[in-house]
């Protein structure tokens, strides 16, 4: 059998590597256009911050000790210009020279290019990079070693353009972040993503939220936003996402899915049953809600790769799709998500509760623990988990692992509240972060308390709800919500004859636990009452503003 | 509706303010002999030890202000002597006098204390402690402001006495561990407890295993061992694990289950319907194998304390059972395990693989990871998870975590591989430990490699089987196992003519992968060949006296 994988990275080296474990009589080739093969794409940011010190540590494999350890014949420097369906070839340009080769089965691990939007002057533009490969990074090694360099400009704050932020100002560099969006991190949603932007701007990133970039003028120098400000920038990095590497796929036809990339059914197999297809180029269902998506992750293109290998060695296994687990580190904080967002429940109108709570991530009573914030969604009947995001300075991690976990196993927020997690006071809590989501969030399911969220309470204080901040009075001086009264929730059982009993209310604290204790005193007394998700602490993180 | 509740801290506490949030209307009664409830006993060794410096850090709560918050009528001091279950009754003892209260629901949380052996001279001994209790804690601490204290003597190397070690020895004393068992922390396997073992001794402690004390001297100046050893101590701590505290439910005629703890239904609820029981005091069914056992953990004790209240509430819950996650923090390591342990699958006949691994906690290319040992337990037949431990540096709490959701999801090593868990380069590898040892698994299950374990390998040598160490030469000269010939993994392929075909054989290498590597490539080259699972570096901690 004649294996030939086009891409010698993520999908494609595990994809070969696998096949060779498990078929020492294979032939195995890998192409790859690129100068280096098995090279860590996620470790390029670190790299050019100088986190990462040696190129050679980015180099995980090399084309010699590939074929040393698993006999594999990969080819560097040779770019598939086209595959011959019909005769089950393809063709390969190497140094200027082409050749063919056959294939018995083709495997596609093409990866994706960062996007070159059609703006303005953008190809005559200077310093203006994107990174994707080593020689990219290379390039903007050398460009920050040989140039004077003060001002960068990331176009994009999603993962790369973060991480790239904050490895460019560790450099010492002034950076703006530019981002189309309102918020960053796309992937997440806003109110999650707004602690990440407090943390880049105390750090000294500037970020321009709401605006695009409309041209590059004075070649490159200057750039010209839609909102007609012009910024200068010594450096700029065009990181607004990647689009599926599937022109080859295209090319010989095979079925397209959605933004271009490659269909493939669940055995990972294109329209052409002799070709596969993996990572960032194919369209996966999301795991939630089964819908197409692009995921271009580095932990689906290795488990694709490796499952590609087993299906091709006639091992019973069958694609099941991606979750969308990511994680980012920004200076002290890390942010990540899992399954789908708000934003994204929205969109494909799928039912769902959100919470918010701000556990610590271990006793607080054991130093150094930090509160994270943690959001869940889920499905408002079955209780089932639909996705979580979670930002913080510890923990984070964890928490979204463990809560990926239970979305693979389908678990529902009562499954949350039974985790039985590893607790002693430097690790964890004896109720867990997962756990306390959990137990808040199967109230709301049972009907113990109604939410109300960070978005909505200004308009029903409009209309004319009553707002009670349960906090102490000293809290409540320091700051509170537009139209809040105050009666600290240790009085408010004796303070019951100030509420009247035919308003709605909304009762608030710092964090939503003691407005839930609030409410389920007011509800058992006769009142209508909602408590404020996340309480004033969410509130004020997003409309820092408008509190008094 | 009158709730009397005896116990007042993890399990009570939880109850009584759960029981308060379900219901405004009821009489909730926490009886608590000790002067403190809600402290948390799992800080007590950190206290100590000065990493806390408050004891009013360790007193989560108090009687006035589980009073002002949720109506609980706390009383401390107050010791319940006698249940008069045909009167609905409690007897109880406050300073001295004592009164009765009666009860519609009687909850016992009455928790467990340390087990004290009748070794000869205990009754006399000067300065042995246990501890269970903030009072005991303070007594300690006393002991150590107003004495000389140079040597400490701990007995039982279970997570509160390795916890204590550490925090005495960062007090300055030197340390002496006295385990009757051949390992340290008995809940894991001998061969992941070496390592916590060797961290003990870098940091100066003294670890006597297989030894018990068979006498106090000399008012307790001096501990007298099973093999006649004598050895002088100015603080004895007594830490060999707790009973269930069940005297009052014996008293009352309750069902006892194991180890005399109180027997309960999947409701919690005893014998008596009137009466229910929850944390360390109660047989659980373990999760895994749902054999009965006590599991005297902060975790399951919180999460009893909610359901109990939930399930008097009306809600429909009910108990699962107890998974036995837990962790200890030893100095620069942490140890955790889930689920079954070998040793109990083994006593329980419960079939079972067994695996070890050596990942990082996070991609090796980025700066700061540590590896871990990971061990994985799972059914050869279905693959399901039965048990996990893990100790490192760094990662075993996350990957603990993971892998008991895992358990509680009913999942298997096929699903190990699919989950999709955060990675980017500081925080995780893009294939995760969890999947790692999920395809190593994998292939046990499906046959594509057959393993031996540590303590087989050296009779199968006796027996005849030819040992190849798979490493590079330096490797090898460096240490190997007693009569391993050495091919490297690289040139393997090249010096098959060097075995004999007719040997059964054995690959070794560092942690497992490249011998993993060289077994499937001498089984299908026709070779009968077994890969020592966790290689030499599993190997070599466990016996570093026999490797050449
Ligand atoms: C800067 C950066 C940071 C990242 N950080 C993270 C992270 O923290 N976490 C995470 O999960 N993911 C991260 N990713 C994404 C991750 O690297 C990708 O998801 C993963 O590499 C995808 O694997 P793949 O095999 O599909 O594609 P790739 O790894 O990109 O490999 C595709 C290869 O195919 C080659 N190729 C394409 N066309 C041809 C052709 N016609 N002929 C020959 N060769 C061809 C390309 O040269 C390329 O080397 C990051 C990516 C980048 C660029
Ligand atoms: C030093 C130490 C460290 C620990 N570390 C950890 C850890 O890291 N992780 C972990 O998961 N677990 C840990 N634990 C265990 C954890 O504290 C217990 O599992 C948990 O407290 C059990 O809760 P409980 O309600 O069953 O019992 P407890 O919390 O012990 O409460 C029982 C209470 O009942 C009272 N009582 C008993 N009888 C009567 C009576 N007749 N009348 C009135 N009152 C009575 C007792 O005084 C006691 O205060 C640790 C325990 C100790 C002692
Ligand atoms: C380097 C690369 C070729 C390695 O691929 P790989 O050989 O599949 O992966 P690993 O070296 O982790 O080895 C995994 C194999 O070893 C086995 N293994 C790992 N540890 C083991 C142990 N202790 N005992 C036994 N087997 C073990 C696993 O079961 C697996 O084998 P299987 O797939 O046949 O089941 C590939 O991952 C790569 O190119 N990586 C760099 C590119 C990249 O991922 N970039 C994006 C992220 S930055
Ligand atoms: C202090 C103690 C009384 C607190 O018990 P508790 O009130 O049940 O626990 P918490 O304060 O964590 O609050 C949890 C409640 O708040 C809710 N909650 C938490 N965060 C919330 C948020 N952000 N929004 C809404 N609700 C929230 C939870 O849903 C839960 O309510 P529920 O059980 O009615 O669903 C009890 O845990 C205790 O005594 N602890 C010390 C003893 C101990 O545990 N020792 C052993 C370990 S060291």
């Amino acid at each position: 059998m004649k294996y030939v994988i086009i891409g010698g990275v993520a999908g494609g080296m595990s994809a070969a590597t696998r096949l060779r474990r498990l078929n020492e009589e294979a032939e195995i080739i890998v192409l790859e256009r690129g100068p280096y093969v098995s090279f860590a794409n996620c470790g390029l940011p670190y790299f050019i911050g100088g986190v990462i010190k040696e190129r050679s540590k980015l180099l995980v494999q090399t084309a010699e000790k590939l074929y040393q350890r698993f006999r594999l014949d990969v080819r560097t420097k040779s770019e598939v210009t086209r595959i011959d369906r019909e005769q089950k070839k393809v063709l390969i340009d190497h140094n200027g020279k082409s050749y063919e080769e056959t294939y018995d089965v083709l495997i596609l691990s093409t990866g994706a290019r960062p996007m070159r939007p059609p703006i303005e002057g953008i190809d005559q533009a200077d310093h203006l990079f994107t990174l994707r490969d080593v020689p990219d990074a290379e390039h903007i090694v050398q460009y920050l070693q040989q140039h004077k360099v003060d001002h960068a400009v990331i176009i994009g704050a999603g993962f790369i353009g973060i991480e790239m932020a904050e490895n460019l100002a560790e450099h010492g560099l002034k950076v703006t972040i530019v981002e189309r969006e309102h918020q960053v991190l796309p992937p997440l949603d806003p109110e999650m993503a707004i602690v990440v932007e407090a943390e880049l701007k105390k750090h000294g990133i500037e970020v321009l939220k709401g605006k695009t970039v409309t041209g590059f003028d004075e070649n490159g120098a200057i750039l010209v936003l839609d909102d007609g400000m012009r910024k200068k920038t010594d450096l700029t990095l065009l990181s607004v996402g990647v689009v599926p590497e599937s022109s080859l796929a295209e090319q010989a036809g095979l079925a397209l899915g959605i933004r271009r990339s490659i269909s493939v059914n669940d055995h990972l197999q294109t329209s052409d049953s002799n070709i596969y297809a993996i990572g960032d180029a194919i369209e996966v269902a999301q795991t939630v809600g089964g819908r197409p998506a692009v995921i271009p992750l580095a932990s689906p293109a290795n488990r694709q790769g490796r499952m590609v290998a087993d299906i091709l060695s006639g091992m019973k296994r069958s694609y099941k799709g991606t979750l969308g687990t990511s994680i980012v580190k920004a200076f002290d904080l890390s942010a990540a998500v899992t399954g789908l967002s708000e934003k994204l429940l929205q969109r494909f109108n799928i039912p769902y509760e959100a919470l918010h709570t701000s556990p610590p991530d271990h006793a607080s009573y054991y130093p150094g623990s930090a509160q994270m914030t943690l959001k869940l969604l889920f499905d408002p009947e079955s209780g089932k988990v639909l996705g979580a995001q979670a930002v913080g300075k510890k923990g984070v991690d964890k928490t979204i692992d463990v809560l990926a976990t239970a979305i693979h196993g389908q678990m529902t927020v009562n499954d949350l509240t039974e985790l039985e997690l590893a607790y002693a006071p430097p690790f964890n809590s004896a109720k867990a972060p997962v756990n306390l989501i959990g137990y808040a969030s199967e109230n709301l399911l049972d009907g113990n308390v109604q939410n109300v969220q960070w978005n909505e309470v200004d308009q029903l204080v409009q209309q004319g709800e009553m707002l009670i901040d349960v906090r102490t009075e000293q809290e409540y001086g320091n700051g509170t919500i537009q139209g809040a009264v105050n009666i600290p929730l240790d009085d408010l059982r004796e303070r019951l004859s100030e509420i009247p009993k035919n308003r709605d209310l909304i009762v608030t604290c710092q964090v939503g636990l003691r407005g839930y204790l609030a409410a389920r005193i007011l509800a058992q007394n006769g009142y209508s009452v909602k408590n404020l998700d996340g309480g004033y602490k969410l509130y004020s993180s997003v409309f820092p503003e408008i509190v008094k």
